[in-house]
């Protein structure tokens, strides 16, 4: 206990994050490091991400919300990688001022999603920090052997599918700096809601793990916009995609944003922090992946196919004729 | 590539990190995810710890030792559960006002010590910080399976051995904050060089892995001063220690700190940034952990032994007389 009343570092340890460490490779956070080993069959699949305080989240967003960022945006890449979650290690830096009831709520936050999601804390740090608070979290999860789809395993004449709907956290983010579109997209307050939760709060695909393990030969998750990752899968794998912004998912309050401002339409393809997973099928495993989906309940939409490679690699089409962007990712860095 | 003529994400990533991710898991940074698979007969050992500009180094430093600081403290958490490293995860939060010059001195220095330890990085993600420059690294290593000593697997009537020296850190941080010491030591120039080196770049005891998972039940490293991290390594067990100060090993810089300024004694015993491995080995053993010990060529000296569990769990002796310290541990946080 310090001279203020609030915890040291291990008086932080143990009453907010041993909690959270239920995996005996974890020993209960006594240790300086875990112990960890896949199960036959299976290999480990590594991310890391981090968030900062007024880049990342508002400052102002709840703290349980901020913990589920941080966390989920890795869940989200390991499930485009066909990976279950399994566990993960937790940096997190403190400001001088650091409030007890906000590091509690932080870590309720946690906790919710590791019981959500079937994961363990295997390990952390803590540090001061002068400037703003932010968490970085590495993730690991178990993918079955051989079967991890990979950016660069796309090729010409694929299908390509999104699961969820896309667009919704950029229009979310953009309600959150200025309320007046709100108004000028004609949305409700429901709609709006929905929006603005999007961007808050991601969530990662893992119910399609499996599906995009069996089925997809490249898939990635989409963080920064849906066009500009695709770019990204088309030059890892050296080819081309047509998309067809026309079958694009979207929910409807960003259906009513588009149809009242079409612009809101390059913000819905190129803005960030969708965090649905974008996969590449063969066209001869289509009718299959969409009957496994169908039947696991997941919601995968076909969006376009791969071609072969051309310079800017990626089209955009609605309703057969080329559509221009003015940018097309955007840029977290 | 951005305006100001410094790379993009993808351009930072492509120039400076790839060539880093040398293991094929890796997939060259193409991906969000790496693939890891502990080989057979071993377990994955895992650690996180983060540094911030200003609070675990000086902004002033050179990159690269910044970047070997970030990566050893690491590495020193898995020599001390007997693991040889293996890879990284690397976060890094760049200010606006990032040089490359920088950027590249920093991975310069990744890259001699990823030869330097034969590892590799696994992954990373690149961040925009308002605030200070830190990174955040997580590394794993492998340990044989079922050898990992834990903190909690220390009993009474071990021996305790440390690696290295103890205390050139903690009085290499006090020579950076006040050059004045320096003479109060009566330290010439390549002493007080030697402290402050020892400050600026941990020496993570990597071939004492092997004989810390051969032999030793218990063990961590020194991170926040010997005396401290023994109380921790004794709680987590629930038992005591006697450590005899006068056994401690001292660099020749040190002892003539000591025995000019015996408070010095105090920073020795309880600073911080030792980076050695503290080992409890069975008594039975120790004649054959010794004998390993010179065969291998890695100095590890007994400083004491464990006892049965007593109020303040760690006795502090000299000349079988106790001392007594105004502190314990040095708190990071």
């Amino acid at each position: 206990m310090t001279k203020d009343g609030r915890p040291d570092e291990d008086g932080l340890i143990a009453r907010y994050f041993r909690p959270l460490a239920t995996a005996p490779g974890a020993d209960r956070l006594l240790d300086d490091a875990a112990t960890y080993r896949p199960p036959v069959g299976y290999e480990q699949v590594l991310t890391t991400d981090a968030v900062v305080a007024g880049v990342h989240f508002f400052p102002e967003d709840p703290p349980g919300a901020v913990a589920q960022k941080a966390l989920r945006v890795n869940l989200s890449d390991l499930a485009a990688k066909g990976a279950t979650p399994a566990g993960y290690l937790l940096t997190i830096a403190l400001t001088d001022d650091w409030k007890e009831e906000w590091l509690s709520a932080f870590c309720a936050g946690l906790s919710a999603d590791q019981d959500k999601f079937g994961i363990s804390l295997y390990g952390g740090d803590t540090v001061r920090t002068p400037g703003p608070f932010f968490v970085s979290v590495s993730a690991f999860g178990l993918a079955p052997e051989g079967r991890v789809p990979r950016r660069t395993k796309a090729h010409a004449g694929q299908k390509l599918y999104v699961t969820g709907t896309i667009g919704d956290a950029a229009l979310g983010l953009k309600i959150r700096l200025d309320d007046g579109v709100r108004t000028r997209w004609g949305l409700n307050g429901v709609e709006a809601e929905h929006l603005v939760q999007r961007y808050l709060l991601p969530q990662p695909r893992v119910e399609a793990a499996a599906l995009v393990a069996e089925f997809a030969s490249a898939a990635m998750d989409i963080s920064d916009g849906l066009a500009g990752d695709l770019g990204r899968l088309c030059a890892a794998s050296d080819i081309g995609a047509v998309l067809d912004a026309g079958r694009v998912p979207l929910s409807t309050a960003a259906k009513k944003a588009v149809e009242a401002d079409p612009a809101a339409l390059t913000s819905v393809l190129t803005g960030g922090d969708d965090y649905e997973v974008l996969a590449a099928v063969d066209a001869d495993k289509a009718g299959a992946f969409e009957a496994a989906a169908a039947r696991a309940g997941v919601g995968f939409t076909l969006i376009g196919e791969t071609v072969p490679a051309f310079a800017g690699r990626v089209r955009i089409e609605r309703g057969g004729h080329p559509l221009a962007l003015d940018r097309l990712a955007f840029r977290h860095f």
